[in-house]
């Protein structure tokens, strides 16, 4: 099934509009490229929701958030859904500021996403209307292990069922919800988090797998986790004892860029919850 | 003397005023530092007159394009003209949202331009007021093939004809024109389209090559598309089993970096109509 | 000592938020992880003074400075002052226009800077409200030598006795001088300079080393530099004949990734005047 979620996106080559940050907005171009659907970068309110109708998807992605996009977040996410574009929300360093958090609550107010992928620190501010974020990574109190696992899986398929979205919340394991199911992934490997933007990445490539595969969106957003994770350890895999997060980076994206549906369905390391 | 041109550019260093946009910035920097020229990115309307002022020639690209930044490139044309900067247009995703078509006809009225370059539904947008744009790629039915390539040389020639720029029309094969004469090029590797901001990298180098060359505009922008194409030709014979889009960006850059007058001279391949 | 710095940073983990382009913001966030610190961008007034708050240093750089982030600046700027938090300015470009200039006065008078970091050029104008900055890049008359070095080191002291910063002054010889004191480092390689943004990447770096490192502020600028020179060398080593200025960029952050203390200490190349 992970297979033929990837290969879809190859097939259709969705259309990914981005209204994302400029610090890794280079980069989630390249990896959508590399999985086989097209991005587009457009966030101003003149014309928001021209691109987005053009597009197939939405990713929204709330790094170096400013005032001048907020307003076009919403315009393109009203336009997405009545449109019955998929739309994915990365809601970064949500709780690390007010204006973050108040952006977040309107948005989820006023959009109907399909997917809302963050760190546990995020997820849980956008839940429980407060959180522990300290900056744009996990805080520690908050990290997912085997022995708050069930709680955290119990927690997402509450607030998914509360939102309609499909929760992913990710970290050492990835948890990914609907109200009814959950999957705990296990593929991955921690240099990833020495990369700036790999959760963006992974938020903007979910939209391209979510939109290939509209009637099977919660395994998309799994198709999508687990294509990352293991291009993470491929990537992880061909580094020289001379490279680092630079060249660790490049080696995520050229890996998604090869990555073959059969890999992603043999190395796929997840079970159900 | 595509070899002289290349030498001029290094030779004379020129810096050239970039407005563009926030996902390629970085990679039109680098590669206008490989070509041997030197980049500075402002785009203020407080700024963008003085700085244009001290640099050679103007990049204007209306990739992510903003209500904040439509003034400054206008400021910034109508300065680099009285001043005899070379300025080149990129109309990126022109055609795909009414304000990118309403600025773009906006900056064609206002500045004269030396080069128009972009893909084939990008250009058609601005020589008919309207085209079949759909997001940031060449339409399909658009392409330019062996075909319909008597026909689109003539279109350049006219619209060159028209406006007064040189027009460079980029895809499988590439077509650069004034109102008389029109190259064809041969050169590239379909990968390039698989890396993000190729497109925006071309016009970077090609303000670059016309600025240094200021008395064979039109050879000059031949110059650097071939340049563009041969690094693609000579980044795709590098990559290993494991490089995808995100190494190829970098070896591109690289090949840039590396190429040399005679290597450009004899690689080269075009034909004149 | 170098090496105990370098280490704090490792151990400390310092978050540093930065207000900075959008041209090399990436390549910031990547090399500050690469030396052990975490990144946060932010730059909208609604949030800087927050998202500070929760940092432990602020590196504020002037790169495609825009009327919506000087604000901002000056808000996060004096929010550090207030809470203690070290803050680095990196006046990129300064001199190039009456906006860059009157900007970086304006923050020069409410904000107490830690640590000015820039070409020679920019400092210049800095001390003396006018220099010859052309661009982003120091001017050649400007440049650093044995000959001038004295009158330089003079300079630089004088400027920090009177705006309280530490001033370092990057180019082929570096000097970082407090108003007392004063090291000339040696490391580094010429190529560095047909790298876009390495001195936005030092800045960046240095602001998480003077951070961790509180009690020895102007040792931790010294450890910052000698880190990034090192790091070019050893990037520059493991060039291949095919690589440029791209994969140079790369291997530069891979080196910091791996930057070992021992290696710092002894292969640091400074000395003191």
């Amino acid at each position: 099934m992970l297979k033929n979620i990837m290969d879809s996106v190859r097939e259709k080559s969705p259309i990914v509009h981005n209204i994302t940050n400029y610090v890794t907005a280079n980069d989630c171009a390249n990896i959508l490229l590399a999985c086989g659907a097209s991005p587009i970068m457009a966030d101003d309110l003149e014309e928001v929701e021209e691109i987005t109708t053009i597009c197939h998807g939405l990713n929204i992605n709330l790094g170096t958030l400013n005032c001048r996009t907020v307003e076009s977040m919403l315009l393109a996410g009203k336009k997405a859904n009545q449109l019955g574009h998929p739309v994915v929300l990365d809601p970064v360093g949500v709780g690390a500021s007010v204006f973050r958090t108040k952006t977040a609550f309107c948005l989820l107010e006023e959009i109907q996403f399909d997917v809302i992928r963050g760190n546990i620190s995020e997820i849980k501010t956008l839940a429980n209307g407060k959180g522990t974020t300290k900056g744009v990574d996990a805080d520690i109190e908050d990290v997912i292990t085997e022995d708050n696992l069930m709680q955290t899986v119990t927690f997402a398929k509450e607030f998914s069922k509360k939102c309609g979205a499909i929760i992913a919340i990710t970290g050492a394991i990835d948890i990914v919800a609907d109200s009814e199911k959950a999957y705990c992934i296990y593929n991955g490997h921690q240099m990833m988090s020495s990369v700036t933007g790999t959760g963006c990445q992974l938020s903007a490539i979910t939209a391209a797998y979510v939109t290939a595969n509209p009637k099977n969106k919660l395994e998309a957003v799994v198709a999508a986790i687990c294509s990352m994770g293991i291009c993470g350890e491929i990537a992880y895999n061909r580094l020289s004892s001379m490279d680092g997060n630079a060249s660790y980076r490049n080696y995520i994206i050229d890996a998604i860029y090869h990555l073959d549906g059969e890999i992603l369905q043999n190395r796929a390391n997840y079970r159900i919850l």
